[in-house]
């Protein structure tokens, strides 16, 4: 994702859909502080495992690869698209070997490669990079810890094509195989970017452009009904707790999905998928239509 | 769920959106096999462990309870409502017995219960609660294995008001621990139906009103644009093989959701969790506007 230092273009007005609020949110002149200095490395070198995620390492020219690993000469990843070409050589090794490097009852398929994390990302590339786009979601992960959850929202951001997902530095779960596992390749495509304050990192947005609606249960008015346009930046809490207050005090507007009964709540990956869905739907009717 | 045997009531017609086929499916007499004799028996006791998961437990009248378990006296379920009243002594056990007792890593909470497996559903249960509603959605999922998916699509159909969750009886998620966990709650709320044959499960519903939908990466068009409407069964399959070709024949169509990128498919759980928000949005708007 590059990162322009000059003034953002402003949008042309999107779709109003009786909307009152103005659509284009006014932006400031970009502040030079990025998040970046305080934001915490991700951990060292990890094992990602796995058809599909192992084949997207592969191919993303940012990923620094350590080792490849696999049970047998016959077992080749998918077919990998970009990637630097600048390979070591592939390992074979018995499986009790390879699933000693990975996590308990890690689904494998024989293949796995070693790796460093991916480069940090910066509030500021994500604002860059929707810079010339009049519609563009991410998604806010507030304190969101399990990496299953984190992965399976990183695939669901990259199918519904939002442009990252933003954590918390602390709290949150780290860059590791079962997170890429869970992601299914999605790590490689959609910028994980983690903040040391979450409620700078909405300011900072809202200055970029974004509108930021916050997911909670007790909101008056459904994500659909609140007619989103423009670029949202959309926070989701941890199950449980939810947006922390302070999260809350720094959205523009609290929404809800359109759940009830016994049990209302869906899981944070469940929630985060529909409302991708609700928002590329609602925005991109004409792509959906296509 | 009761089962009557009259004949059921003919559906009046669902609202249109343009909708070229006929809205309300011609029903056959009510078959009189059912595929509850052929239906395997879900595996034996087993501990249902975390708040929601033993709260809801509790709460349903038809679960048996063999055990009570917690790890403090001052540990307490949620508020019960409902259940049998008929409860087992509390038995305080120190953490490390209980989670001899519980998968590996389970997040307990301090709280077990051990129980019998839910009486069996069968499909005709499902086509009889239906019965006397205009519109209903229900869930088939073809070869589901990993219970955590299982688990948080129970968990979706109780959110969005779905009746039913028609599996496989082989190649298919057990009740379990680990399910109950990640339906939090849901497991006592949705009914879980086992078939069998899933094939002659899709022939049943079709006689007994409902339209089948198969989601399918190559279908044409997307869920939305199908617009359906009425009593509606949405087939989901595993990750990787999709709906089987079998499957597939007995669908009345083949739908898509609207993703796209090099990450073009979500996570089994995240699929169901859309397909059910886009249903409810479109046949309940009424509800989803109060």
């Amino acid at each position: 994702m590059g990162r322009s230092t000059g003034p953002t273009v402003s949008k042309s007005p999107a779709k109003t859909h009786g909307h009152s609020r103005p659509q284009t949110r006014p932006q400031a002149p970009r502040e030079h502080h990025r998040d970046a200095h305080a934001q915490g490395q991700p951990e060292g070198p990890y094992w990602i495992y796995g058809h599909h995620a192992v084949t997207a390492a592969l191919g993303n020219p940012e990923r620094k690869l350590l080792r490849l690993a696999r049970t047998g000469a016959d077992i080749e990843p998918g077919e990998v698209e970009g990637g630097s070409g600048d390979w070591p050589e592939w390992e074979q090794v018995p499986r009790d070997i390879l699933e000693s490097w990975l996590p308990f009852g890690a689904v494998h398929q024989g293949i796995a490669v070693k790796v460093h994390p991916l480069p940090e990302h910066g509030i500021e590339d994500v604002i860059a990079e929707a810079a010339d786009q009049a519609q563009a979601v991410i998604l806010i992960l507030d304190q969101v810890t399990d990496p299953q959850n984190v992965g399976a929202i990183l695939r669901s951001a990259a199918a519904f094509g939002a442009l990252a997902v933003v954590l918390t530095e602390r709290h949150a779960a780290p860059e590791s195989g079962s997170l890429a596992k869970a992601a299914s390749g999605a790590l490689e495509h959609v910028p994980l970017v983690r903040v040391a304050n979450l409620a700078r990192a909405l300011e900072t947005l809202k200055k970029g452009g974004f509108w930021i609606a916050g997911l909670a249960a007790e909101a008056e008015r459904t994500l659909a009904q609140a007619k989103l346009n423009g670029k949202i930046g959309l926070a989701l809490g941890a199950e449980g707790p939810g947006l922390r207050r302070l999260t809350r005090e720094h959205c523009d507007l609290l929404v809800r999905l359109p759940t009830g009964g016994p049990i209302d709540h869906l899981n944070v990956s469940n929630a985060a998928a529909v409302s991708l869905y609700e928002l590329v739907r609602a925005t991109g009717e004409d792509e959906a239509e296509d």
